[in-house]
């Protein structure tokens, strides 16, 4: 299963199909989960974590959490399914607040989510606060 | 703040004020937190836990789980908010799956919500599966 699941295999699978995919059990979600995290670049020294059952709530087919080493912010990515027909890049502060979604996609687009993380990482790296970050990421001009 | 959170008042919130309450602070966002939970009547037996930080994934500003005596599954019920301009309320399985939408809200209805968790209740105890009070839930006719 885990070979099949190439980029336009994700772009064109509509939400339904991401759920079908976590119903066919944890094996198979993994395998969804591992092939959309193995097709974006994270930033230098972030780390990426996943959900496998519902460590991160249980509301997404696929979340993936991409986090700068001081850990005091996350970009979280969800994939469509049950809760949102779209992916979904959210800015969720580590203490809660303030949380805003950066960038919606209609389809799979590991380049455009891998830059978005990349932008983050710089204006983090530059000093901007969360809500300079968010305001500079909402500028790019998808929202 | 806590008093002026009446049922009235959650019916005309727009979801970027769920965000405001949520960008005030801690306190203020478990005001607004505890309005909502205050006013939904859960079934006998079953537990309520919210959120007040980032605990459940941090991607709404209120969000509330009910969760039967058994913990097999909860109802979660998720604000308005940046992620989703609708109340939702979501079938989550222990294990992961199955996860379903059972209930959309545009506005707040406590009598509802409570409806759908005392039907929840009701189809849980005559020994129906997820996959059954799901359909069930779904046949409800708001979705």
């Amino acid at each position: 299963m885990h070979n099949i699941i190439t980029t336009d295999v994700l772009k064109t699978m509509i939400p339904c199909e991401f759920e079908d995919y976590r119903n066919g059990g944890n094996d198979i979600r993994r395998s969804l989960t591992h092939a959309v995290m193995g097709k974006i670049d994270s930033p230098h020294g972030w780390s990426t974590d996943c959900e496998y059952r519902t460590e991160f709530g249980g509301l997404f087919p696929v979340q993936c959490r991409y986090t700068p080493a001081h850990a005091h912010f996350h970009i979280v990515l969800c994939s469509p399914g049950e809760v949102t027909p779209v992916w979904l890049m959210v800015f969720v502060s580590g203490n809660g607040h303030p949380v805003s979604v950066v960038r919606t996609l209609e389809e799979f687009n590991p380049q455009l989510i891998a830059h978005t993380l990349s932008l983050t990482d710089r204006l983090d790296s530059d000093g901007y606060s969360a809500d300079n970050i968010i305001r500079t990421l909402a500028m790019e001009g998808t929202l």
